[in-house]
């Protein structure tokens, strides 16, 4: 028996766990220090209060305090924090790691740094690590359509492992397929992280419409503005092309499970799709930020962190100017408060 | 002022009257022999009752009746017609045009009259012009995501018109553009036509998952079976690219309008996903389409057109064996009246 840990006992490091019990592995599932409430529920009811399914038997929950007991001798490490986690997690997973253990993460996100230089996540992991692992541990990470508490009610999924090292990926994709969870690899990490980067992002975007509609006094249905918010989800995908382009992944990511397929899933009523409706209701960031207190709001992160890059990249000629007027027109109603004016005249090119 | 003729008056063919006229044109909307009680209802009441809202001053209604003085002098022709009246609409429109007219359809779909060849409908609509127009006419059609109701309620949409002569597809967007109705153009018919003509097809396979799931005795709602449609979705985008790269047109129009953009409009609750729904339910498609009866189901038409094409094109080398698995089953399904059971494992590929 392969014995797996899953450091991050949030929605998406627990539903992880579903697929790794039912594929036969011992799975201990450690929380960060954020998760001690949900800990101490599994503990007491084997149940994790947000997701409402009960753990397979083959999943021992654990607290901070015992990360090192839980990583002991473990095969596999997956890693479920949130993208400002990341080199939390390296530091105290990194001295528990054999040089030879794959890592895996769900962690979705960019950094920006270094003016105009956007980095994958499972990069700034890497250099996290204590350096002794450098070039030994091959961080993957995990793109693709997957809602947690669907993943746990056993739906069946299909998602993207990528890495830079084949062979690792072949092993996890090996460990964590199920008959309900399908895996497929690419060592093409910039494509599909990017791609699972910036799905928050535009399905904020798509969800402006729900907004827009509901302002007009309508009911929603199958007549609302959807052919307003399939523009929108069609320009994420012209400007996600060329961001991915632009960093040096691979574009057919965009019309796969990493691009459409997760942008799709993002934009099915979660804290992103609730965020872009309440800026189309009229609703200045500043107050729908306060309005969803307590929910981290990855899609205005990583505005944020792209919007502020792309100028530099624009100077640094690796985009060209007007490239993403939809995300440049997230970035001023986030960071400027500006209020939503979808430039749809500013969309998509004729050849 | 210009004066354009609109021939089929069903939603969408009326409701292209919407923008021409807002843009200021004469729009002369002539119904087809099954458009009789719509253009009735619009003489009388100047509403089309399936849209449900009042039809702009500069649009006149005509029967099938006035074709002929209905195109009298226009400058544009558009054709609103259903696949199966393509060549109805070249016989009767044809002898009726001057050589210059620039024409354009909102009509989808594929043709495969010689086996493992697929051909474009305005392909089509050309071959059946009057041999002395062949080359003088240059059939432009309309893709991208465009509900006819929402396009009537001048819901922002935008679309791009294509065919094989880029001045006639200046004029004819320059014509249509409004501050709502945002027009882009391509010369890809090929790509085009072919993501428009499988979008139906696909947006009833996503619709698979709602049958799917509230068969399972589950309500809808934010945790359901996305990762399954979602799945479906991006398997979608995929085998879309690789027919619009067997038949020669640009990949690229897949993470586009075309492509994923009016896949989705198509999944928000049309005939499409109904048919869908009924089939994941359970429902053999022989029942599904008595249940549906005198609605057309264009989705189960283009899976049996490129069902039947497919082997073809593979013994043609055009494809490979097993590069659409998706359309492989639903055409199972349709044809042969085969249980619905998605093939996840057969999907994607690593690389």
């Amino acid at each position: 028996m392969t014995s797996v840990a899953v450091v991050g006992a949030g929605m998406m490091g627990t539903a992880l766990c579903y697929p790794l019990a039912d594929a036969g592995h011992g799975v201990r599932l450690v929380g960060t220090h954020l998760d001690e409430v949900w800990v101490s529920a599994m503990k007491r009811e084997r149940i994790h209060p947000k997701l409402g399914v009960p753990l397979p038997d083959g999943v021992q929950p654990y607290g901070v305090s015992e990360l090192e007991r839980a990583l002991h001798g473990v095969d596999i490490v997956a890693i479920g924090v949130s993208s400002a986690g990341v080199r939390w997690a390296a530091q105290q997973v990194g001295p528990l790691l054999r040089p030879s253990t794959p890592v895996i993460s769900v962690t979705k996100g960019l950094e920006h740094a270094t003016p105009g230089v956007l980095r994958v996540l499972p990069d700034v992991f890497h250099d996290a690590l204590p350096p002794e692992l450098h070039g030994q541990v091959h961080p993957a990470a995990i793109g693709g359509p997957c809602i947690a508490g669907e993943l746990a009610r056993r739906v069946p999924t299909a998602v993207v492992f990528t890495g830079r090292d084949a062979p690792t990926l072949a092993m996890l994709a090996k460990a964590f397929s199920t008959s309900y969870y399908h895996v497929r690899t690419s060592t093409d990490i910039i494509g599909v992280e990017v791609c699972a980067a910036l799905k928050n992002a535009y399905a904020m975007a798509v969800g402006i419409g729900a907004g827009v509609h509901e302002r007009a006094g309508l009911e929603p249905g199958p007549v609302a503005h959807h052919n307003y918010e399939s523009a929108i989800f069609a320009q994420a995908c012209v400007e996600m092309t060329r961001l991915v382009a632009a960093l040096g992944g691979r574009i057919d990511q965009v019309p796969n499970l990493a691009g459409a397929g997760d942008l799709l899933v993002t934009c099915s009523g979660g804290r992103s799709s609730r965020l872009g409706k309440l800026l189309g209701l009229g609703v200045p960031f500043n107050e729908a930020r306060a309005r969803m207190a307590g929910d981290t709001l990855e899609s205005a992160d990583i505005v944020r962190v792209v919007g502020d890059a792309l100028p530099h990249m624009v100077a640094r000629g690796l985009l060209p100017d007007g490239a993403m007027p939809l995300m440049r027109h997230l970035h001023e109603v986030i960071v400027q408060g500006a209020p939503v004016d979808v430039p749809f005249q500013r969309f998509f090119a004729s050849d």
